[in-house]
């Protein structure tokens, strides 16, 4: 008999994500599948800031992504061994009726599997389309990406720097800043807890910012709108500065439409499954990219289903460079 | 000797435009031109909102467009009895060395000349152009436009009319709304004074809003951000409801991004001057509309160039229904 170990929601999360709002529990799983089902064991986890903020259920497992082996299987396009990303939610073991839900795992060639999850997943995929669609980024022009050692940041400085683009990048520790600087090569980077942001603006694009990939939102953006030349592209992707503000008492500062009159910019939302029928396209590129060295991963890894709440709360208080995933 | 009568900014506006923030004064003009030079008569003067919030330097001449008639010419390219628009200020007289500054009426047909200020001038493209390139609407789709009965937002609401959409339209008073509804035929018509927001859109769109044009920005956008539909369009034009807020203590309200990422909304920002190589086949095409009665005018005329800033004023105030000019 396996026993499947998941996730809960206990409590809507309200501010800051708490160890209290996620309970650990058991569920016994049928001794035999039924026609056509599945048997999935995750190998990986992914842990994500969406989580934090996309309605969920009480009681509910928690909504994530996973790589998972196929370990049991009654379903012959599925065969034992398989490897799929599937969105199972933060669960060890999960029995699959409707194979719709799983996808076999991009052409990866030798790289780890937990890469499904980060740069060649839903992550890389977004910095690639939100970077490439929403930004439109001709060579030579200034781009500025914050949560830059992000799952999604690295990527798009990464794809920035292969177009031709200046690259100016903002984390959040001198780790992370080092490794923009030194590994990544990006041209200008911040530690935005130290500087002056407007400042740091003046000085890195004194002729303004063409283009603007924002993970952070809040007053971050604020000041950068700004800094934006006439015309400039925004790609608005996350607002992880906001996400923990209570529903009650939204996070508020200065309205920034007259900012956008005044520079005719374009604001443009992305939610990545939008690209869905892209992703082969992309992630073909991606490998590619990364077996040339061209793009390089990284990943902070915490061992443990045990460990998700961690590894989730980690999210919230910069600790991860890279993408953050969860090794079972 | 012509004495010029001009308008000019004494104090930087701060909240709400006073009267004191405003002198007339006169300038004698010299006896004879020289060469190339052109005396303007203005005809037709035009207030706008932007004039609130352009950066305009305390002791000049506020600025602004007119219809002038050439008094007097040594350019052979613009004689005597020509009407022009230009951009010279709220002055009663201007002598012209630069004729680039000077536009030719574009083709009226026997249309008051008033409307080049109008339907047929800035605010006319700003919804022809806005409308049509920034939000892209196609028949069938809910057109929201707020500030409704203004010089923009009535010819928004009447393009859209024209394109097959259906107008949801906000006004802030019922001579307004009854003109917007009887005489335009749009098919939501509130005031916005009037009713809860929210709950007019979940009656008027229950699907949701495709493209919203934003005259007023502030509190009124951060409810309408909330009921657009999935990739949804806006065209950000103005921000009526917060120009007059004081530069130190600016508009403030919750951040619009995650709204803007969870519906992958795009915002494009509107400064119509990057469309002027367009005007002459957007004037043509309105000219065409106007003449069919497929577009109806409307102004409210201020008369006299001594009461200028009182039809300023008004625009913050909602005095005027249409296009607010005012007739030397």
């Amino acid at each position: 008999m396996v026993v499947a170990k998941k996730w809960i929601l206990a409590k809507h999360f309200d501010g800051n994500p708490q160890p209290s709002d996620l309970i650990l529990q058991t569920e016994e799983l049928p001794e035999t599948l039924k026609d056509g089902e599945i048997l999935c064991e995750a190998v990986w986890l992914s842990v994500d800031p969406y989580m934090r903020i996309f309605p969920q259920e009480q009681g509910n497992v928690m909504i994530g992504t996973q790589v998972a082996r196929i370990v049991k299987s009654n379903n012959s396009k599925y065969p034992v061994d398989t490897h799929v990303v599937a969105d199972l939610g933060w669960r060890s073991h999960s029995v699959v009726n409707d194979d719709s839900k799983l996808l076999k795992l991009p052409d990866m060639g030798d790289l780890s599997l937990s890469l499904a999850l980060g740069t060649m997943g839903m992550p890389g995929m977004t910095a690639y389309f939100g970077l490439l669609k929403k930004c439109e980024p001709k060579s030579g022009e200034v781009v500025l990406v914050n949560a830059a050692a992000g799952a999604v940041g690295n990527v798009v400085g990464q794809i920035a720097k292969l177009k031709g683009c200046k690259v100016i990048a903002f984390a959040g520790t001198e780790e992370k800043c080092t490794w923009l600087k030194d590994e990544l090569g990006f041209d200008h980077v911040f530690n935005y807890k130290l500087i002056d942001l407007a400042k740091a603006l003046d000085i890195a694009a004194p002729d303004g910012i063409d283009c603007y990939f924002d993970n952070v939102g809040g007053d971050f953006t604020s000041v950068v709108l700004k800094h934006m030349k006439f015309s400039g592209r925004i790609c608005i992707c996350g607002s992880i500065s906001t996400y923990n503000a209570n529903a009650k008492n939204p996070a508020c500062g200065p309205y920034p439409y007259l900012d956008i009159i005044i520079k005719a910019l374009n604001l443009r939302g992305i939610m990545v499954h939008s690209f869905k029928d892209y992703f082969p396209e992309g992630q073909k590129q991606m490998l590619e990219w990364i077996q040339k060295g061209l793009i390089k991963t990284k990943e902070t890894v915490t061992e443990g289903f045990e460990n998700m709440p961690s590894a989730f709360f980690g999210l919230f208080k910069g600790s991860n460079i890279g993408k953050a995933v969860v090794k079972v």
